[in-house]
């Protein structure tokens, strides 16, 4: 399975892998709480066509990436 | 019992079940600080078809998890 | 005393222990905030029959949890 | 002087100082950003009178919080 | 490539290229999500001329330097 | 140079300095994504006289803050 986590693991090769997860992460929660693939398509533009929608949504993908980031110990 | 966490315990098998942990433990708060179930079923829609609404509760999730991650050292 | 952490320590004995003074401390600062008893029990249908409000309440609620669970080493 | 940091220190004697600590330094940090105490009084009811102005607040007083407890090593 | 984290790395010289980072980084997770240029060109004064969504979007910014800060040891 | 990090540095002498770079820095990013000086003359009142803008930019300057804590190891 995996459908929160994909691969079941948060860590990566680098850190770009490790950005696309917190985005891939962020996204799959919505999914779980919004189960229902119609409505999630009707929102999607709500945010994706709203500045203040998209910056809470990078919100989100940054504190995902904190905590991916610190698994990877910041791929030093 | 265990009406906040589950099992009451942080420790998960792995990061798939930490991030259901981060929902359900999201919830739960939730539900302790409205327990009137009936308000609580007519307050779903609220959230679960607002774009902002889920990703305002996918923040929540972030944070909790980001606990969650660190209580397992990540299950590096 | 101890208006604002009762028992005066982020100390407790298990993860349930912890939520819950997660939850405490969050409320005690609203009262510490707002010290008019009548205006706060105005102000509660506000947040407890709006489910952003409450998933912003369960976020400070995350936050200091976060905060309590590191107190207590994830309670490991 | 000490305008932003009572004393100029994070260092409190237990938990409940530092509680007190992180209302009063987000509390400066307000008054530094609007000098002016005659619009701070007028704008005072705005937030202390709106459930969800009181959470926005509370919830600058949990993150100015993190910081004082990881300061303080949580009075362990 | 790197879409999402230039250069692939969170390593900076020092603090002033974490912070232009932080800003890069945001504003890639930003594109990735929202990836047509007109709409983003659209959406842009609604950002830049709202004293609100300029501060939501500066905490974005404050989120992903805590962690580009701690990736280089704070540069100390 | 220095546009975004005053003299490039997180390292302050005391807390209270940690406190004013803070404010500072959060102030030079917005200045970065809004740089023309008439515009964001025009946003100042937008949130300095709205209780809920200032307590969105006390949240800010919070997280700055718990970064330069950390690099400052609290001033311990």
């Amino acid at each position: 399975m995996g459908d929160l986590v994909p691969d079941n693991t948060l860590i990566t090769p680098d850190a770009e892998a490790g950005r696309a997860l917190a985005i891939k992460v962020a996204r799959l929660t919505i999914k779980a709480m919004q189960q229902d693939g119609e409505i999630r398509k009707k929102l999607r533009p709500q945010y994706a066509e709203s500045a203040d929608s998209l910056v809470m949504a990078g919100h989100v993908v940054a504190i995902e990436f904190a905590t991916i980031a610190a698994a990877n110990n910041y791929w030093r």
